[in-house]
């Protein structure tokens, strides 16, 4: 059977290829308003998806703002049961002009599909259903049963699937989640991540003078807007990288001594990293750790965008009456969201400088997770990683949030399996987004062969 | 003759703001390559005003951005000249959601014309052609020489007219320039400005990645030119406003002790200043400097507006690889704008920070003005002012930079009298601009009489 199942993904891959092209066309953008019925397509396009694998119970779920995609196949008893989840949407395409090829329009160069959504997490996601597809294509049946639950709002915060969850606890009931959202460390090395960092997005918004004034007539006398803003947010950080904010490490938990040796042993490549996939002049970031802890086990505080004032061609000499910033922290193992969110607030409070006013809104909160490498569903992934792509398995971390994994360990008690295939250069959230397609149909392999280990 | 030259302008008030608001209506925005044919109109606008008046050798000159407009009437030998500046274009609109009435649709408000234009500078420069339509109305004549220059450039640099002004010093020679682009201290109370600030205006670009990051993968260890920026700029300043650039206030000459002391007899409600005029929590400025100081005789360094990274709706999770900030310098006496420049060069080429790349491009830079209060002509405008409004005139200066009138000096070899009719809450340059129709009929006649008082 493994023969048959390869044979059946290499026979089929020009029409898997064909599909998510057609699934990654639709710009399914969660944060943009405009984009809701685009939304709408994409969750019965992911539904249509799943009826053509044979899973049943499909159901395109409303919620308050974009729907959940529901279905199952349970017809394995006394077998495990795995719950499938991903997410449709997709991050926004700015700064569009950045792409080389247009966002929406899929296109493969070099063995890898470039479009928005390919990777995170379209395409990823898409190999959930896919092997579910190659194993009752192979073999009339599932080695064990499955839950499927995608959701629109991923990139946004996840409220709805939030709400979702623990009002469904007995629908949604499994052994274990899946998720293929993150990458795999390098081209062709197995890798299963075990700890992902928590985000709590916030903006900060600053006031000075009620209204725009002269820079002439009221300059050196009234408070301007955006440097404030500017002078509070440079406080956040001292000049080596270090988070300011009183208390912001009281809880980070370390790695343990075992696995930072394991990391320390992964191949890496600084002077590749920060040309190839970096491109800026230097690294940055806390002393005395190194990169990969820096990426995988500290806590963060970044500022993703600010506006105020005159940015348009040419000169504007006004004191603007106000400004705005879009920051984050991602947080790291034991560090609890609402003592994070209180600590900056309470920052906020004391560093905004005279004259200005400020305000913090929260936009989502979500704490760390990790996973334990020794479940019984982990060692399958790990085996089925192996045997797919022939090389040990390693065990790796992301730097990146995935929410719902969080949840998942709340309400439904279960670990989630971490079996990502994208690539740390896939350009997730930024331009030219990209997935490797040789990753994909190995993905689904992947997820296929996971299925007949743990369902063993 | 004073009883008919009131008259007159009493007589003609109506007519007179019917042309004001055609004037103003035309959305002559100089920095915005999409206003170009309305600066056009704008121009041709004021050469019919001028002609209408009586001018002679009315000339709209074209340059290789916006029209200069060219008038004279030389008949009066013996008698001085005086060289009347103005500008017609204006300030951008925006945030033009906080205009309560339409920048470009005038509207009466309590005895003020609201209006983008309206004050800064058609309505100011716009006396002066009355005056010149009074006199001659009233008596068949003036009382010295009047040459006419108006530009299009002012609010971007005036690069057209520093260029026409040496190019031209026989056409323009006078022996005063009179300049009304300034504000009067009070409402009816006469104040002639003897001091501007000069202007550097720069743009900051900093790069970080060489596309946007998800700050996830990379967040902890790759630079981010939004926060990059912050850093840079939030160092430009201490706590107590003062600015850290070395060398700054090097060749910064103080006011004279008398100077200091009649701005310290003017009257000055800090509280007021606060609440109706800047609106904030508290004022802000180096320590140790009264207001009036701080703004007219102290240099600033202000960030105009910063953008960079994503300020849409909702959240998105970059490392920006981007960021642009507008800043300028005011600059007071003595200040040499070139060595300010090569100051801030070199600030920014040592304090960037780490992983991050700048540019710094200047867009204007001009020095600071200081008029002598006892030449002839200031001193005829003093007492025309005192006649017209019936209080004594005070000297004041303004924080605000209008570079002709440097270059009058250095090519012309002519001081300029400023002689304002605005009032400090104006609203320049931001929303709900506006100009107090009281003070337009009575700079038209003060005006009017300072040629006469001069011209004696």
């Amino acid at each position: 059977m493994p023969q048959s199942m390869e044979n059946f993904v290499s026979e089929n891959q020009e029409r898997f290829l064909a599909e998510l092209c057609d699934y990654v066309r639709i710009p399914s953008v969660s944060t943009l308003p405009e984009h809701a019925p685009d939304m709408l397509r994409a969750a019965e396009f992911a539904a249509q998806a799943m009826r053509g694998a044979g899973l049943e119970n499909v159901e395109v779920i409303p919620t308050s703002r974009h729907p959940l995609v529901y279905a199952d196949w349970m017809h394995a008893p006394g077998k495990p049961t795995v719950l499938c989840y991903g997410h449709y949407d997709v991050q926004p395409v700015d700064p569009v002009e950045e792409w080389r090829t247009p966002p929406f329009e899929p296109t493969l160069v070099n063995g890898s599909l470039y479009a928005r959504g390919s990777a995170d997490d379209k395409g990823q996601s898409y190999t959930h259903i896919k092997a579910v597809e190659a194993l009752r294509a192979v073999n009339g049946t599932l080695p064990l049963n499955v839950k499927f639950l995608l959701e629109g709002e991923e990139e946004i915060g996840g409220e709805s699937i939030s709400k979702y969850v623990p009002a469904n606890r007995d629908k949604l009931r499994a052994d274990v989640a899946l998720v293929s959202d993150t990458s795999m460390y390098a081209e062709g090395m197995p890798s299963l991540c075990t700890g992902l960092r928590g985000l709590i997005y916030l903006e900060v918004e600053a006031w000075g003078p009620s209204r725009d004034l002269h820079s002439g007539n009221y300059g050196g006398a009234a408070p301007n807007a955006v440097y404030g803003l500017i002078e509070l947010l440079a406080k956040a950080k001292n000049r080596r990288g270090e988070i300011q904010i009183p208390g912001i490490y009281d809880d980070v938990e370390p790695p343990s001594p075992a696995e930072k040796q394991s990391w320390d042993n992964l191949p890496f490549d600084e002077k590749e990293f920060l040309k190839k996939e970096v491109g800026a002049k230097a690294l940055t970031g806390e002393p005395g750790y190194s990169v990969l802890e820096r990426i995988w086990a500290r806590p963060t505080f970044e500022v993703h965008g600010i506006a105020g004032g005159f940015t348009g061609a040419g000169a504007k000499t006004v004191i603007p009456a106000k400004a705005t910033a879009k920051v984050s922290f991602r947080l790291v193992a034991k560090q609890d969201p609402e003592k994070v969110i209180a600590a900056f607030r309470e920052f906020v409070r004391k560093k905004t400088p005279k004259g200005i006013r400020t305000e913090v809104r929260v936009l989502s909160a979500a704490p760390a997770v990790v996973v334990n490498p020794d479940h019984p569903a982990i060692r399958a992934a790990a085996e089925a990683f192996q045997l797919v792509f022939g090389k040990p398995t390693v065990f790796i971390r992301s730097g990146g949030s995935i929410p719902i994994v969080g949840e998942f360990a709340r309400h439904l008690g279960i670990p989630t399996v971490l079996m990502g295939f994208g690539l740390p250069d896939d350009g997730l959230h930024g331009p030219n987004e990209k997935f490797l397609l040789d990753h994909f149909y190995k993905g689904i392999l992947t997820v296929a062969r996971f299925f007949q280990q743990y369902g063993q």
